[in-house]
């Protein structure tokens, strides 16, 4: 079972730019990783009036690329797929999945913080919340915090917690 | 197993328009149709900047955009992947797919011909030809012909022959 792990914070918070550096990081160490961006609203991929969005536009409920070297698709959805159900589907090949967003879910969490956004974290420990990157003023005990501009320590805490080793069920 | 049917043809003979008739008029009588387009090249897809760009762009193997109506993938290949591979990934809950191009595979084919920009045609029979699409001057025999302009004929023959009655495994 590939472990999921779920980037959370207040919009605006850098939680982009801190999965970049993660997944940086783990890219270079060797791993393969996966990641899920939600949108809970429409969004626009593919360029309109090449071949296939022409396909899509058609009415098709899947449509693929495929070329030698990248493969993509788009696909209707009749609901908003949890994170196991998007790894079920798509993720068979990778060692880690790292979200952004799904704060919902009850995947481990790293909640990015910043003082100057924010009073407190979104994020209590029953969220299972396993780091914060950032400076919250008052961590709970027990969660470790990382610095939010270097992925090198949060990497080595998530490769000792969740890829060398097998993982944890409570985890998943 | 879902039946596959590949529209060939020369570049600019119509194919995708052809698809895109072929896609709505199935799709109109209720069925649900895939999709494959095939890029011998490098292609782009997604928007420069977009935060599911941007977590391909740090190295992510596999990028996912969900949403409750829509979901989009980015994913790494390393090898140009077979229609029937596609079909086992991507293509589990679809009544039949339909591709743009993949003439070297061995899928029954329909080819679009226009007489006015090539004196013959792409495919023979040995290429698993099952019908074609415009003004061929000398079709093979047994290999019937069907109006590029009116989509609702060939699809009544796809539905008789794809649709309607469990699939011949010669034709997958």
């Amino acid at each position: 079972m590939v472990p999921i792990v779920s980037i959370v914070g207040k919009s605006d918070s850098g939680k982009t730019t801190f999965l970049e550096k993660v997944v940086k990081t783990l890219v270079n160490r060797g791993y393969k990783v996966g990641t899920i961006k939600h949108d809970a609203h429409s969004f626009e991929i593919d360029h309109q009036g090449k071949d296939s969005w022409r396909h899509k536009q058609a009415g098709a409920a899947v449509t693929v690329i495929s070329s030698p070297a990248k493969i993509a698709l788009v696909a209707d959805a009749d609901h908003d797929h949890t994170l196991a159900e998007l790894r079920d589907k798509f993720f068979r090949d990778v060692h880690i999945i790292v979200s952004e967003g799904y704060k919902r879910e009850t995947h481990p969490k790293i909640e990015v913080f910043r003082s100057e956004l924010r009073r407190e974290l979104l994020c209590t420990t029953d969220d299972n919340l396993i780091a914060i990157a950032g400076d919250p003023p008052d961590p709970p005990a027990g969660i470790p915090v990382f610095d939010l501009n270097d992925p090198g320590p949060i990497c080595n805490y998530l490769e000792e917690r969740f890829l060398r080793k097998e993982t944890n069920a409570d985890e998943q």
